[in-house]
């Protein structure tokens, strides 16, 4: 049996950025307009992005923390043991990606100005509100040529673009600073400390039918092990891996 | 260029009626799970049928319009002119369903007494809140074999049977009594009168560019036709067909 992945963020930015890649990459997939439902998760990304966007100032916290990788990359630079070509090559990229993202607009900005993503909004997240006579809007664009959905879907996935690129880089630094690490919960449940963590990434063996209910912070964090089937906390001893991103 | 079809209900119950249509075609469909996403509707169909459950009687609402109908076709029984054989077949078929449908439980009783759908349920509609750090349980269920997976949906989707059979069926036979015919709407109006009416059917023609918006109730209803391009009422006077169903 495969082993499951899970991740958990240690706090509510991460929680949030995880979240935004998530719908990005639903975002993505069902730009595609594979099946005649896809266009529903398509619209609905759409929209849980901007109501994100309207809660927080995605913007200045991910250039924020895109900074702080920077500095830590810059300690680097001419340390004894550190591939010297390699961290020029991330350095390069957070400069790009650092630069792009300041000059981008408001994440949302002009999609929130877009008047049929606008007429469209407010009624999708009723209980079957994508109806056709809900939204004879959508209905009619749904009717339109491929070629004219595929321009329009372009142009709205094409305005996130700073922000995904700026998402995916700080993530993808994030988890490479975690290693995974065996380790056992002991009765279903393990704790430790942590240094200014960011991500936890597990790895669960499918044969114990657990899944983690994880709670904690930056500094300390404790995982109990849930077994699916009763729905009560496990009490076996689960061997599993854990890597601690910061 | 094809027509448009659209349709549009004359009163709150029908526009529940189609809502609900609406969500079990999507429930169905994407409970074949045949992409990454298609989970994700599935369950937010489902959860939407629940909270339209909650908020309206919708079995006794429809064993009402259900005993309505076979009054109707009843009616009709030894008038001359009248395929009797059909007629029979009909009434049969209104029987059963009918029978089944008030033996049913309330809608949606025992899939909001299911533990796992009741634990991601209320998180579900967050904003990018299927993450799996949000829903452990159902990104454990996820991991599940296909067997598992396709045995759940398959009892869940089975516990909506007496509605969808129902449902189905007086949809067919209130679309069956309109017949449609052409009309002009003059500078993109249209008014007329009806007669007990709960739906409109509508066949537009694609070069026009214009989706109607429809106000009205069972006896008098107004279609305006908008241009999509501008998002202004059109001007151009419009041949469209037209179905007034009862």
């Amino acid at each position: 049996m495969t082993a499951h992945y899970f991740e958990h963020p240690l706090n509510e930015k991460t929680r949030i950025y995880l979240r935004v890649e998530y719908l990005l990459r639903q975002l993505k997939v069902s730009a595609q307009f594979r099946d005649e439902l896809q266009h529903l998760l398509f619209f609905r990304s759409l929209f849980d992005l901007l109501e994100i966007f309207d809660q927080i100032q995605l913007k200045s916290e991910l250039a924020k923390d895109i900074e702080k990788q920077r500095l830590t990359y810059r300690s680097w630079l001419n340390v004894d043991g550190v591939d010297q070509e390699m961290l020029q090559h991330v350095l390069q990229d957070i400069d790009t990606i650092h630069g792009t993202l300041m000059q981008s607009e408001r994440f949302g900005l002009s999609l929130k100005e877009d008047r049929f993503l606008s007429a469209i909004r407010q009624r999708f997240n009723l209980p079957g509100g994508a109806c056709g006579f809900d939204l004879p809007a959508l209905h009619h664009w749904l009717h339109l040529s491929e070629d004219v959905k595929t321009r329009d879907t372009n142009k709205w996935v094409e305005k996130l673009k700073p922000l995904s690129d700026a998402l995916e880089m700080w993530l993808r630094l994030a988890r490479e600073t975690g290693m995974f690490k065996s380790h056992i919960a002991t009765n279903g449940f393990y704790q430790s400390d942590a240094e200014e963590a960011n991500i936890l990434r597990l790895s669960i063996p499918g044969h114990y039918g657990v899944y983690p209910m994880i709670s904690g912070h930056k500094n300390r964090f404790a995982i109990k092990f849930i077994d699916f089937a009763s729905g009560q906390a496990s009490s076996a001893d689960v061997e599993f891996e854990l890597a601690v991103c910061s």
